[in-house]
């Protein structure tokens, strides 16, 4: 039976930071874990979307592409949709979104929101892949594509995290977005105004998965990192 | 099959912070989740240890209780037992123990420590149940009762968490103790010596469950709250 209160994750964004983007998991094994989803591929290969079980992968050319099951990510969650409708907005930019979303709902849980609608002024990016020795979440992300659309229909796919497991997973909202004609999509910077339905998932349980089967990962020291400050500066 | 891979958590240490101590899990829905553990009761009812499936409570008189199904927990870890052994060690003090451990093992994943042997100088502490309103964890903690023994058989049950984990889980090592005459344990502040086995078990996933059910956790605002310095506070 499917586990529809269950968020799966592997991986950490904190492993992110210094460079640890080793694909640790496959998209076989993420799948097991849920037909709906976001991540990274190894070396911060574009942002991926699963939408009703496909894996569809924003590259830093903008290109859309369908990843295989042997396709790798070193961050990566994914879970078994079961939404319920929540609300219908309009023009809402995405801080009024976040804003609005968390005056209806607990702060307290993880949860996703899918969003279906029009989206204008958006904005989003993805990261061009690199190769090892991987370099800091800082210095790769300088290596980022952005990508902007005045007006596009497309499926916003979000999660919340509790702030207590900020660094561990994106405290607050972590927004991925794919347009419904596969041409467009990517981490969200930012959008100007969404127009459409919110539906909403909320999990009781996160099933936080860690790669220890990665040397680089286990054997690495984070004391020297001011983890959270060095995300803040690169999520931004 | 029992998840030997699988640390589970109910609840957060953070949510101890500003007194969420509702029992929002019974022993009976802990212990499905493992044979070995350890927790807290409502209200900070006493320091518990499980161990091969049954729950010991620790009280606020230094008395050692088994508690039934029924007894509910705000925030409580437990795990199916499957350690093997690390080392064997000799006369080391709590810091010498963590250091120890930490030089043998990734700091960068869940584990757990079964350590049985001969403890001298061991200092422990359990909190005498609160009653609803309930106080902060600042407050509640200076109803503390504090225990020492010279020398004292038994087992030292740990728990490890990576430090960005740390305020949903406890960071770094948090150890608990039971004497093999039953008589004597708690949270674990110290101790001058440990001398026998040391056993490991590693973990590759967090199950981090959430109290949902629970309106006061849900709709409560941690944002006033430096809950990390809080913690470190009351948990030292």
């Amino acid at each position: 039976m499917a586990k529809t209160h269950t968020l799966y994750q592997h991986g950490t964004l904190a492993l992110l930071v210094p460079g640890l983007l080793d694909g640790t998991i496959t998209m076989k094994e993420l799948l097991e874990h849920g037909d709906t989803g976001i991540g990274t591929g190894e070396g911060l290969d574009g942002e991926l979307v699963i939408l009703d079980g496909v894996p569809y992968q924003v590259d830093s050319d903008g290109k859309v592409n369908v990843v295989k099951d042997d396709f790798t990510l070193p961050f990566a969650n994914s879970h078994f949709a079961e939404y319920r409708h929540l609300t219908e907005i309009e023009q809402l930019s995405q801080p009024e979104l976040d804003k609005k979303i968390l005056s209806m709902t607990s702060n307290n849980t993880f949860f996703s929101l899918l969003v279906h609608g029009t989206f204008t002024n958006i904005k989003t990016r993805a990261v061009k892949k690199s190769h090892k020795p991987y370099a800091t979440l800082g210095k790769t992300a300088e290596n980022q594509s952005i990508f902007l659309k005045e007006s596009v229909e497309g499926t916003l796919l979000s999660y919340y995290s509790p702030q207590i497991f900020d660094g561990a997973a994106v405290g607050g909202f972590h927004h991925h977005f794919l347009s419904d004609d596969h041409d467009f999509g990517g981490h969200v910077l930012g959008f100007g105004g969404a127009t459409g339905q919110v539906e909403i998932q909320q999990f009781d349980t996160l099933e936080q998965h860690l790669p220890i089967q990665n040397k680089d990962y286990m054997n690495y020291d984070f004391s020297d990192w001011d983890i959270l400050g060095e995300i803040h500066n690169a999520e931004n």
